[in-house]
């Protein structure tokens, strides 16, 4: 679509130059047939080089934009982002065409899978399992009845996907316009499950806003847990049932994160970190310890506290 | 079914004249060919004008029926409701009748859709996806595939519900008997989901048991959240993955629910509250505050309660 | 398959008898054409007097080996099991042999039903379920859309499976090799639901790694809840939404789990015990009495616990 259409429709003024818009990009990774935004004053650097073919900024910054690009001036630069995204997406888990299903694979009859998807030899595809468009399903790989991939997912071999796990849906992120109304951002990233992952049943992955959410090698996560759009996982990890992790945040390998535990958004946890059931990890911490509590401290300083607040203030008499 | 049918099943005495019974209603609201009860002595006003066609209440309150209200005698008319709650509950997802599906509406041939259903233009039913009877899904409604939507839930404009999310299943509620058993209540409420509203891949969402559960327009839900039957939230609210209500407890607008977060029932929450990661809302409380722990505080007072018990307990050498 | 040839792809050393191995068991149970194994040193007894096939175990244990039982020698015994455990595990799923559906049945025709599979009269199996193999629904009971039950598994008569709930998926349970890599043990046991059991829309329930988990008699689950492998729950048990029980922990009869409560694994609960919302149960407890908090204790020592915390600490002029 043009980009004068898309915002002559959003009612933003624009007196720049036309082209055909393909999606949104970073700053820093968009090319001429992409618009990219600028939402955060520490990417003024990545602006001034910036190979996007428009920008969505604030007026106050049109002057540090190289001569190729084109300026969309807007005092909520975030919020146009927003409502521009759908512009941007593709009507999802269309079914109609080819697919490239290996003679080696299994797929249940009643199965749907997305055009263009891959399914590798071995896999094993079971009943009322629908996969998206441009999926790739490696070797070995099982998705048990009725798993929902979504588009773009790729998953690699030997990877066991349990009953009702839902991998790739759309990140939970919105704009906010001064009335208090929130507004979609259409997540246009996609999942990465590397080899011999295992998801749990009815477990949610979300896909990234912009790039991946990624998942390690032989990282092994229970039922009903939640792993927020764009989250990093290293290999050999394990999440226990109804843990979750908010947006962004990061992890080394070999972390274990006890059940009903959750991370906030953006933080990174070192190799080897291990979580007590029922953590609420409130900061990025350093591996090889063992926390627990809310909010976040050692397990052991977390015990001792509780012990000695419920003796100091858990007795009758008192 | 007729009523001195019904009650001879269930072995309740009857003396009064026999009617045939549509459905259970309310003391205020139900017509002839309802039966109500009285369950809580806080409506015996309403039990004396009720249009009921019969209501089940205890010997002593019979005196004040209207003369045109029949007596069901019972020392435990809520237990009674729910043994007679199964007789007026239809077969669910019937759907080999006929359907209103829009020529401009797209449903995947492995969607089930049931009679009566009504698929407004520019909705898209994706693979999987199971509706209910009686649903009507408004214009350019999404619902992602594997989605579940149970009979006569009404489904806004514009509104996006991910995958594996369960829209209108049964309440958790029970009747009791004196030897501990649970009596199923069967719900024949309902949920209405206003225009723009988002569920979360595999979030549920119980039907009322009498009445509605309400969604608010442009209303937002992430993954993995409990709804209990008859809430009702405002406009624009959020809740964060994981978090949950249980059930009539109500809200107003532009509330925030943090991730794993709870609220009790049969509560209340003012517009603009906001409420921490894992607050547990043990109190109906006013709006435009944050709120956070367990028992439920102002943020700032669980923050400073916290560090300062951490600092007094925490420290080794205590 | 032959034990000769399951080691040699393993690279475990084996110089005894070869013979055609059909499963695990446990060292009491096993006979000899299964293999079992030594991981707890309790069991050594047991050992003595096995029946199985083979015994994986360490070296110095071989002594104590029946002269019928063959030694599989490993370093990590239970390392080992968990290599073999894939060997015994049939392809799930499988339907496109012989079924069993009651005249008196209704199954819809986007169900899908494995192989050997009872379904008994007045049973219903709405759309988009998938049944597995060698399943049994008892009489009357009703399977909502997109619920996904695992082979094996038996459902008893008069039960209700909410939409997209899970039964029997694989239990989380894998061994470590030295490396920090984690190895699937495959589970081959089932789930049991008794008559008159209720489960809540996206609700798991995971099969036992042997043996079975079971769910007793009108024992009522709600929405969201995680149950590990092996668990027993006695008659009219109550789970409220978004709780969870870790493996092998057990339960007498009418205890009531509020919301988002977890218990840890290998506990007993006694008969009558109630726990408040969002208990952490940390240790088996003596039924009748009502408990709450994380550590846990009794739930009115909860309650004045923080009440006199929250006091002590939460005043602004401290």
């Amino acid at each position: 679509m043009n980009l004068v259409d898309i915002l002559k429709e959003l009612d933003i003024e624009y007196n720049g130059k036309d082209f055909r818009v393909s999606s949104f990009g970073t700053l820093k990774d968009a090319n001429s047939s992409q618009v990219a935004f600028l939402n955060d004053i520490k990417l003024l650097d990545e602006l001034k080089t910036t190979k996007a073919g428009a920008v969505i900024l604030k007026e106050k910054h049109v002057e540090l934009l190289p001569s190729t690009c084109k300026a969309i001036i807007s005092t909520n630069p975030y919020l146009d982002m927003a409502r521009m995204s759908g512009y941007f997406a593709k009507k999802p888990f269309v079914n109609d065409g080819e697919k490239y299903i290996s003679d080696k694979a299994t797929v249940d009859k009643s199965a749907v899978i997305g055009d263009g998807t891959i399914i590798e030899e071995g896999a094993y595809v079971m009943a009322g399992a629908v996969i998206g468009v441009n999926v790739t399903i490696g070797k070995n790989t099982r998705i048990y009845p009725n798993v929902v991939v979504y588009d773009d997912t790729i998953i690699g071999e030997n990877c066991f996907i349990q009953a009702g796990a839902i991998i790739g849906s759309d990140g939970y992120g919105y704009a906010h316009s001064d009335s208090g109304e929130h507004v979609k951002i259409y997540h246009t990233g996609n999942v990465v499950l590397e080899d011999d992952v295992e998801i749990g049943a009815n477990t949610t992955v979300d896909r990234a806003v912009f790039g991946t959410t990624r998942i390690g090698k032989n990282t092994k996560i229970d039922n009903l847990v939640q792993i927020g759009h764009n989250c990093e996982l290293g290999i050999s990890c394990i999440m226990v049932a109804q843990s979750g992790l908010a947006g962004s945040t990061t992890m080394g390998r070999n972390v274990v994160i006890g059940g009903q535990s959750a991370a906030g958004g953006h933080l990174h946890i070192g190799d080897f970190a291990q979580f007590a059931a029922r953590s609420g990890i409130t900061k990025s911490v350093e591996g090889g310890k063992t926390y627990g509590g809310f909010p976040l401290m050692l397990q052991k300083d977390w015990l001792r506290t509780q012990l000695r607040m419920i003796k100091y203030f858990g007795t009758k008499k008192k």
